[in-house]
């Protein structure tokens, strides 16, 4: 039926899958949709596939804040994975600890095979639904969904509406995957990240300047050297000074004040896929 | 040279300003503001009047929370401002007794003439600059300024430019009446508050709906009897079933979750505000 059939990539059938809610205890749209397939998991329910809805800090979500002692989402390292101490280790060690046991650990046979983490951004979104993403999640087990933008501690229906709609088309893909359906090799256009960009500051690390109002919400679109980046606050503009055109993205995003970062920079780039099927 | 002169109403010099940045302290543009104008305030001062720039909770705002104990927007009861306990009170109440005795007691000879506390919003903003709400300042000391839209953590700069500007004519037009200059009589229109509705939540005190897309960033927009109001998580709409057509705001605001609010309705009024000289 198809030229590709025998140059397919085979891969196992995915049929534990989780979703993540509540890494970050004040992103909302996860927390919610979490919250609401924990008492009802029908609508994420698919043939042959086991579909877990899981809420990862509940003492962040609890309070409404991004963490309580540290950020969950860079918590499992190898070193904090085998940290001594149990409850008395700073609480998302713990947590870490925990998810690892019950949905890892990575590469055990009884580990999840695909883990959905719902994540909002603050910053412009840019989600360009595409299956094919598929591939990376396999070897990737963990998929971030970033769907924004939407304040901290907000729930917004429609980006509430986009992120289920997001689960929805992952759990078909999944299923039809599972049934032995072949999807044909594709392109994908990424944004490969380069650099991080800290506000300027002054000696005593204090920020001096706000992101430029032309860069502002202009996530994911060029910026050319010479274009304004930066506005200080006695009103002088700041330029990009770099060699070549960048997408910048995370461009003032709120959590990243502590983590020193006004943006990244990104280059486009075209990977293809190799046609998939179940082996 | 006007009609108007004699019926004037005759008040003091305003001699005495504060401006207040991060009574919460996630609230970025007025804690990057009056951070600014601590280090150099020439560009808030102005002839015959003392502007003192100062954050009133400073470890919220190193902690970039809206509060640590308790929202200090709502510590300065007369019970708390005559709690016993010092330093072992909740911060925030101790924190309004100092600013109290900073900055008030209201009605003391000693107390500011006029207090300008920085807030920003998360949902759509409405600030229809009138000086005349200077007439209110007089009669309550404290404006608060709510400038917005912004999440909470974010610094952007077209909103910390406006909430600069707002400052700016605020303290000229102080200055202009400390001069004697007559303002004449004016109608301003405003929104009453009405009442403020919640979420709709299930038995469990569970929120079962968000506000319906057609109301989300709808601040200050009329909403009729029948209108959309909410959307529930299993997509059913619920309709606006008041009596008339008010005008919502504060809609979906980050911080309202906790305080069992989804917006609050308003009614709009025209007021007339009498003319004013100085005494």
């Amino acid at each position: 039926m198809s030229s590709y059939n025998n140059n397919s990539v085979r891969l196992n059938a995915a049929t534990k899958v989780a979703v993540f809610g509540g890494t970050h205890g004040n992103e909302m749209s996860g927390v919610t949709l979490v919250n609401l397939w924990m008492k009802n998991s029908d609508e994420i329910q698919r043939k042959g596939l086991e579909t877990k809805p899981f809420i990862t800090n509940p003492k962040a979500v609890e309070k409404c804040t991004r963490y309580v002692d540290t950020d969950l989402n860079r918590a499992f390292t190898a070193e904090n994975l085998s940290a001594l101490g149990g409850k008395d280790l700073p609480y998302e060690v713990w947590r870490a600890q925990e998810i690892n046991k019950m949905f890892g650990p990575k590469g055990s046979p009884d580990a999840y095979d695909v883990i959905f983490d719902l994540h909002n951004t603050t910053s412009k979104d840019y989600f360009n639904l595409q299956m094919m993403n598929y591939v990376k999640v396999r070897r990737h087990p963990q998929l971030r969904l970033e769907v924004g933008p939407q304040p901290q501690g907000v729930l917004r229906s429609n980006i509430f509406d986009s992120m289920r709609m997001i689960i929805k088309h992952a759990l078909d893909f999944i299923e039809l995957f599972n049934e032995g359906v072949e999807f044909p090799p594709c392109t994908v256009e990424v944004f490969r990240v380069l650099e991080r960009v800290d506000y300027p500051r002054d000696a005593n690390g204090n920020i001096i300047a706000m992101v430029h109002p032309n860069l502002q919400d202009c996530d994911w679109e060029p910026l050319n050297p010479g274009d304004p980046m930066f506005q200080t606050f006695d009103g002088k503009t700041i330029h990009y000074q770099g060699p070549g055109t960048v997408y910048p993205t995370f461009i003032n995003e709120a959590a990243y004040y502590e983590k020193q970062q006004a943006f990244v920079t990104t280059k486009r780039e075209t990977l293809v896929a190799s046609a998939v099927k179940k082996s």
